[in-house]
C-alpha cells in the first residue's frame, strides 16, 4: 500500500479529467471527491474508478463540458436536467444550491435526472452538516438487487446518506447501501475463491446462492439474480425492508425529477449513465438553536461511543466516525491507495500528457 | 378468527377511551388508527394494544386530558410537547398541521416529545400520501435493538413510513422497523419453543442467541441483549446500516424536539411513555405537476407487481400492498380480530360501562 500526499493525488486526478475536456473547476471539485472517498477508507468509491470515468468521458457517454439544465425551480426546490454531465462535479454545485435555499428557507431539496456516477453520498450530506443543518444524498444505480420474491434485479444498490453535526466537528454520518452488499463485495469472494454468506445473494431462479461465480455469470448475462436487499431474503429476515427504501431512493431520485428508474437503470458500454440523484439540507434551527441541538448530538455520540463492547469487540462506533478518523490519519500520513492504482492513474496522466508527482 | 365490523370496534373502544377521560375527538381518533392496524393485518399494533392505552391512562403515564403545547413554529415546521398526552390522536393533529403547512409552502415538519405509542407510522404517512404528498413519519421507542459491536440495548425498534401516491388510490407505503425483528415477534417463538433464526438477537455477552427464553428473561432484567439492527449482525451483514438507521430516526424525533434518546427511553411501568415522533410532507408539484409525478410511480408499482417470482413464490409485492389488500377485504368481510383480544375489550368495556356491540 503506497501514501499519497492528498495533493498530488487530488493534482493528477484533476489534470486527467481537465485532459479529458472537463471545465477546470469541475475537475478539481471531481478529483476532490473521488480522494475523498480514498481518505476515508471507501476504496471501492474512490481513485481507482478514474479509469471508468476517463471511459466514460472519452466514450460520450460522460460528458465534461455539457450545461446542465433547471428544469423546475421553486424558493425551496430544483429539478436539474444533467443532461449526460459528470456527476461527482455537477452533485457538489446543485449541494450548494440546495445549502443557499435552506439558508433562506429553511429547506432545500434537488432532484436530478440523467447524470452520472456521484461518487460517495457521505461528501455531499457532510457538506451541509457543515452549515448546522442535516444533509441527505441519495442516487439511484444500474439495477444489480433483487425485489423480495423476484429473480431478476430491479433496483440499484441506492445508496442514503444522512449526516448531522454534532459539537467539536464531529458529524453522524451515515452512508449506507440499501443492498445487503455491493457487487464489488461479491467480487472479492469471487476472487479469493470463497463461499458467499447467506443472505447476501440470490440466483436466477430467484434462491439464496452461495455461489460468486454463477452469479456475477448470470448477472453479467442478464439471466437473472442479484444482491439481496438490506435484511437478506424472504421475510423472516425483513429484507422487505432493504427492498422499500432501495424505492423509496428510486422515487426521490428518478420519479422527483422524471429520470429512469427500476430496471430502466443499466449499466451502459464501460459507464452506468444516466443515474438521478436526490439532495436535500434541512436547517437545524428550524426545530431548535443549533447549539442546542449540537450539544444533544454530541451526547448521544458519546453515549454511543461509551456501550460496553460485545465479547471480542472493541469499540462501539457511530455512522461515520471509523471513516472520520481514516480521514484524519491520511492527514499525517497521505492517502492510502494500492499499487495497481496509482500506476494505472500514473499510466492514464502520461498519456494525457499531465505531469504525473513524484512519489 | 371472529371477523368484526369496522364500525363496531371503532365505537367500542373509541367508548373505552372516552370512558378513560379522552376528549370525544381524540377518543374516535385513537380507535380508528387502531382499528386500521388490525384492518391492515397489522395485528401486534391493533386494538389488541388498548389494554396498555387503558392501563397507561388509569395510572396517569398517559394523559388523555392534557394539551399539548407548540413550543416552536416557523411556516415549514413545528416542534410540539406532547406533555405525556395519546400519541394516536395528538399524531393526526399534528400530521394535519403539517399538511396544511406543506399546502402552503411546498413542506412541513414537526418533531414531537414526550408523547406514547403513536400506532403504526404508516397511518400519518399515508395521511399527506392521499393530499398529492410525500408523507414521512418515525417514533422511537423503548430501547431494545444492540448496536452493531454493542452488548447492551441502546436504540429502539424505531420505525420508519413513508408514503408516496400513486393513481387509483395506490400509495407505496412503506412501515419497517429498524430492527431485524420486533419483540413481539420473539415472544411468538418462545411461545412456540421454536429456536430464533440467525441474525435476529444478540445475548448479554454481544454475541449472536437463537433462545428466545434467556433473552427475553435478560432483557426484562436489563442484565444486556437485544435485537439486531436491521441487516444483522457484524459488518458482513451490513447491520451498521440498520443501526445508523435506528439512530437517524432518534435524532429527527428527539434531538429535533429536546425529547429522550437511546437509553434513556425506556418502558415505564405499564406503558411507554416518553416516546418522540417525527412528522413530514413534502408536496409532490415541488418537483413535477402532480399528475406526471403519480403516473410515473403508477408506472413503477406495476413494473414491480410485473417481476416474475422466485422458485416456490407465487407474487412480488410493493411495500403497503398486501396491507392495503388485506384492508379492502376487511370491507367486505369485517376486521379479523382473534376471539381473546375481542372478549378482551368486550371485559374492559362492560366494566367501564360501555355498550358492547352484539355481533
Amino acid at each position: 500500500m503506497l501514501h499519497i500526499p492528498r495533493k498530488d493525488l487530488e493534482q493528477l486526478c484533476s489534470g486527467i479529467f481537465e485532459a479529458l475536456g472537463v471545465p477546470a473547476e469541475d475537475a478539481r471539485d471531481s478529483a476532490e471527491i473521488l480522494a475523498a472517498a480514498d481518505a476515508r477508507g471507501i476504496r471501492s468509491h474512490g481513485t481507482a474508478r478514474l479509469k471508468r470515468y476517463a471511459e466514460g468521458l472519452r466514450s460520450g457517454l460522460m460528458r465534461g463540458d455539457v450545461k446542465h439544465k433547471i428544469i423546475h425551480e421553486t424558493p425551496i426546490s430544483l429539478v436539474i436536467d444533467a443532461q449526460g454531465a459528470m456527476g461527482l462535479s455537477l452533485s457538489k454545485k446543485a449541494m450548494k444550491m440546495v445549502i443557499a435555499k435552506a439558508k433562506e428557507h429553511g429547506i432545500g431539496a434537488c432532484s436530478i435526472r440523467d447524470s452520472n456516477h456521484f461518487g460517495i453520498a457521505g461528501f455531499y450530506s457532510e457538506m451541509a452538516a457543515r452549515e448546522d443543518m442535516i444533509g441527505i444524498a441519495m442516487t439511484n444505480t444500474a439495477a444489480l438487487g433483487v425485489p423480495t420474491f423476484a429473480r431478476v434485479a430491479a433496483f440499484g444498490t441506492n445508496p442514503i446518506a444522512f449526516a448531522v453535526p454534532a459539537n467539536n466537528g464531529k458529524i453522524f454520518s451515515l452512508d449506507m447501501a440499501t443492498t445487503t452488499v455491493t457487487r464489488g463485495k461479491v467480487e472479492v469472494y469471487e476472487r479469493e475463491k470463497k463461499k458467499l454468506p447467506h443472505e447476501w445473494a440470490v440466483g436466477k431462479n430467484g434462491l439464496v446462492t452461495d455461489d460468486p461465480v454463477s452469479l456475477l455469470d448470470d448477472m453479467f448475462h442478464q439471466r437473472g439474480g442479484g444482491l439481496l436487499p438490506l435484511g437478506g431474503a424472504g421475510e423472516d429476515m425483513a429484507c422487505y425492508q432493504g427492498f422499500g427504501l432501495g424505492v423509496l431512493v428510486d422515487i426521490l431520485c428518478a420519479v422527483c425529477s422524471g429520470g429512469v428508474f427500476g430496471q430502466s437503470v443499466r449499466d451502459i458500454g464501460k459507464s452506468s449513465a444516466r443515474v438521478c440523484h436526490y439532495l436535500m439540507a434541512i436547517r437545524l434551527n428550524l426545530f431548535r438553536p443549533a447549539e442546542d441541538f449540537r450539544r444533544d448530538m454530541t451526547t448521544m455520540l458519546n453515549e454511543i461511543n461509551a456501550l460496553k463492547p460485545a465479547e471480542g469487540a472493541t469499540r462501539v462506533y457511530y455512522a461515520g466516525q471509523k471513516e472520520h478518523e481514516a480521514e484524519e490519519e491520511s492527514k499525517r500520513l497521505g492517502i492510502p491507495l494500492e499499487e495497481g492504482v496509482w500506476k494505472t492513474l500514473c499510466d492514464i496522466g502520461t498519456e494525457l500528457k499531465v505531469p504525473v508527482p513524484k512519489l
